[in-house]
């Protein structure tokens, strides 16, 4: 695994392994519940894929695309695994949208689907936090997406070799709310790096979104939602209305 | 002014002042010919505004919207004056949108309309490229306006009171294709920094696009495009055919 994480009360970036109860570096070992794990990354961009999965298309009533619909979610956005989503008020629906998430690993440009594994990093959790209704009203995606905090990442990020048969689960206070796999991708994981590597430069640490599967719902004030990705782990995060956003503690 | 650019073989990053066809900076002064400008800021974000003067939606067919409108480019697509607009085989049509851009000078959220200026380093001119026929295709603009060089900027950065009374035109081979001014914005400076930081943080070095006015067209290989603003300057570019770009040396 790759992360950073506050352990002994200094942070540390790089891999990791995780043994029993264990997150193991250098010469430590700490236990997980006494980690506090930062964004594994921070990117120059997060390029995000809309109806990517075609029940998601469905329970919104919009087509399938015959490419990929991208927008993108500002850095700013990014908070980590145990962090706060905070609910703005001027939005009435605020949205868990459960997705896998692609870490580039170098510099990139026009790459081929054959050859995009060679610049991916690895993989991590993330949660398109979308304010629906605004979403909606606006037509263009960029403000329902990118409230600050609209995009927890993580915990941390696993190498895996295979990213088109992983198990895809959201719980909201432990029930589940989106469950899939990426193997219903529409446009899988390497055929997005091909396609928007030929739009744009990706950058090292930059992120790609894949999209997310039906099941997506309201978060309220107080819930906890997981997204849960087999062979990486559970981002978990607190949703906490606006006006309390100076007492959230998480 | 504010910038960075080359000059004598070495960057520099800083005020200057322009004096006849001179630029004075420290204890040097360089004919503005023998500069090299970069652009003037790389942004963390892009923050641009759709359809923000109502002569620009009307030639859209597009409703004059309720509230700003929000749209990003990656700052990948960053480019200075004098570069080159490489036009991607995939567009049969890459437009020109001349716009007024705001730098931000330091972190910030919930800026209050009546201290905004207080967040703003200045001024510089931008162009917003644009696949027009991508945009059309996608709905959503993220790709049709995200091309690695569809967002020229500079040539560097004016230090403006009163941003709202500035002429703006575009030029393409010396003919004036937009002409208007601040003035006619829909939503002026001070509004758009107020409403986008009460949605997300804004950096220093952050840029928003203002929007452009009516008389957008398409660039052909081998065209000169100028985007003049009051005050500020010049920001001029090359626009080239994809298949050209090992060639280009502009």
């Amino acid at each position: 695994m790759i992360g950073r994480f506050v352990a002994n009360g200094r942070i540390y970036e790089g891999y990791f392994e995780i043994v029993d109860d264990f997150l193991v570096f250098d010469n430590y070992e700490v236990p997980i519940s006494a980690i506090k794990f930062l964004p594994p990354v921070i990117p120059t961009k997060i390029i995000a894929v809309g109806l990517n999965y075609i029940d998601h298309a469905e329970e919104l009533n919009m087509p399938v695309p015959e490419e990929p619909i991208l927008f993108m979610k500002p850095s700013t956005a990014v908070i980590g695994h145990e962090d706060c989503i905070i609910l703005p008020s001027i939005s009435q629906r605020v949205d868990y949208e459960g997705e896998l998430a692609v870490v580039i690993a170098e510099d990139c440009k026009n790459v081929a689907e054959s050859e995009a594994a060679d610049y991916i990093l690895g993989y991590t959790c993330f949660n398109d936090v979308t304010a629906r209704d605004l979403q909606a009203k606006d037509g263009q995606w960029t403000r329902a997406k990118s409230f600050d905090t609209f995009a927890p990442i993580g915990p941390y990020i696993a190498e895996i070799n295979d990213p088109g048969k992983l198990g895809i689960q959201t719980r909201v206070n432990g029930k589940v709310v989106q469950k899939s796999n990426t193997s219903n991708l529409i446009f899988d994981v390497f055929q997005l790096v091909s396609f928007i590597s030929s739009i744009m430069t990706l950058k090292a640490g930059d992120v790609i979104a894949t999209g997310t599967p039906a099941g997506v719902g309201m978060l309220k004030n107080g819930d906890v939602v997981e997204v849960e990705i087999e062979k990486i782990g559970v981002l978990r995060n607190h949703a906490v209305k606006i006006d309390r956003q100076i007492r959230c503690e998480c």
